[in-house]
């Protein structure tokens, strides 16, 4: 081979070591922020306030995580120039840590959440739905960065097109609040924070269903934010 | 001039109008999620659910704009290559418009809030801070797209400071809400709507300071996301 080859191929493993290694760090943070969530249900659900309380702590670790992420992005599109799929790749774990950073916001909310209630000494008064939702977020959230890590544009897929169960439970859960507050006043307090908590647990499927989005757009190059679901199916080969 | 200087001369200004073409691009954008925030108050303000279906259905517009935006940057960094600060400006473009669409997002839901509202036959219940939070954010928000315009750093830190006004308005608006509800529950519906509304204008608040911060990122190459701001203006220059 000649020594311009080996330099070529050299350059070219040191490439893909820095995509992978940008990737797992992405892959990383989104361990840490899914921690983050089931810490801040837990908390809530127990009326924790020590455990809430770190929760909200160890939200700037997870911004640092985001800002780190980001300069090694800028850092390889500065020097490497990527093209096509590696620069796809690129652009998605830079949009992924936003919504990563934006998930733990949430848990924060959560969190503080959490503390208002222990104080409101009342218990969350849609726990069955508080949990539910929250299952199914935790498992959205784990399911997209699964997707990311395996490439699989399919599952991704499935995880974009899933959240009519939390919106059933979210119409649950609100109906049943409203006539809390409606037959007992002094529960309206402590109702008004359980909405909050759900309304950031909807928020964090959302960010889970477009961590989704990102991994169809890297894999396939076909960018399904805001597509016909179906039509974007039929883009996909079959697996 | 040697030809070779002038073939030069010739792409870079090419690149530097792809560059403009795509920051006005995104500004147009900008002022296009701008009238939706302010139509979607006024449909709520009015109680007209004719101008609130309105709202909704542009919204697909503004989902086609960011994907257009998208594709476009994706197009300079694959062709052009470009660097350090030409680099951080499509970057910055890039993250603007996210959150762009995302306060389109919430104009929607505004939208949909207004035209519950107007079935609940109920006014908006929080109407003064509901105005107020409004005209603060549509401030917000004009001000971080000129300070985009303008590359003006100063500007733009100052609104990635103020949110204070929101807080104190949300504040004085959540109370009045818990109390009507408390006092009357047949208000309760009406309430709940206008809590969502309150919580959308906060986000939308939300997504213009963070369009102010990829300013400084973009001017300054500061990232001051999660950053003290106090320490971020010692490291800025007197203009």
């Amino acid at each position: 081979m000649a020594e311009q080859d080996l330099h070529r191929q050299h350059i070219s493993g040191q490439f893909n070591q820095e995509l992978e290694t940008a990737t797992a760090h992405m892959l990383e943070m989104g361990g840490v922020v899914e921690k983050q969530v089931l810490a801040a249900v837990a908390a809530l659900l127990e009326l924790d306030s020590g455990d809430a309380q770190a929760v909200i702590e160890s939200d700037r670790a997870i911004n640092a995580m985001e800002l780190d992420i980001d300069d090694e992005c800028f850092r390889i599109l500065a020097r490497r120039q990527p093209a096509a799929s590696d620069l796809r790749l690129v652009l998605a774990i830079g949009k992924v840590i936003i919504d990563l950073e934006r998930i733990g916001d949430e848990s924060s909310r959560i969190a503080r959440q959490a503390i208002a209630l222990s104080e409101q000494a009342e218990d969350d008064l849609a726990r069955p739905w508080t949990q539910k939702i929250a299952t199914i977020v935790a498992e959205m959230l784990r399911g997209a960065l699964d997707a990311f890590a395996r490439r699989d544009a399919q599952a991704a897929l499935a995880l974009a097109r899933g959240d009519e169960e939390i919106d059933a439970n979210m119409a649950g859960a609100m109906t049943a609040l409203a006539d809390t507050m409606r037959s007992d006043p002094e529960a309206v307090e402590a109702c008004i924070t359980t909405m909050w908590v759900l309304r950031s647990l909807e928020r964090i499927g959302d960010h889970a269903r477009n961590i989704a989005e990102y991994v169809i757009y890297m894999v396939e190059g076909v960018d399904v934010r805001h597509a016909e679901l179906e039509a974007v199916l039929d883009l996909l080969p079959e697996r």
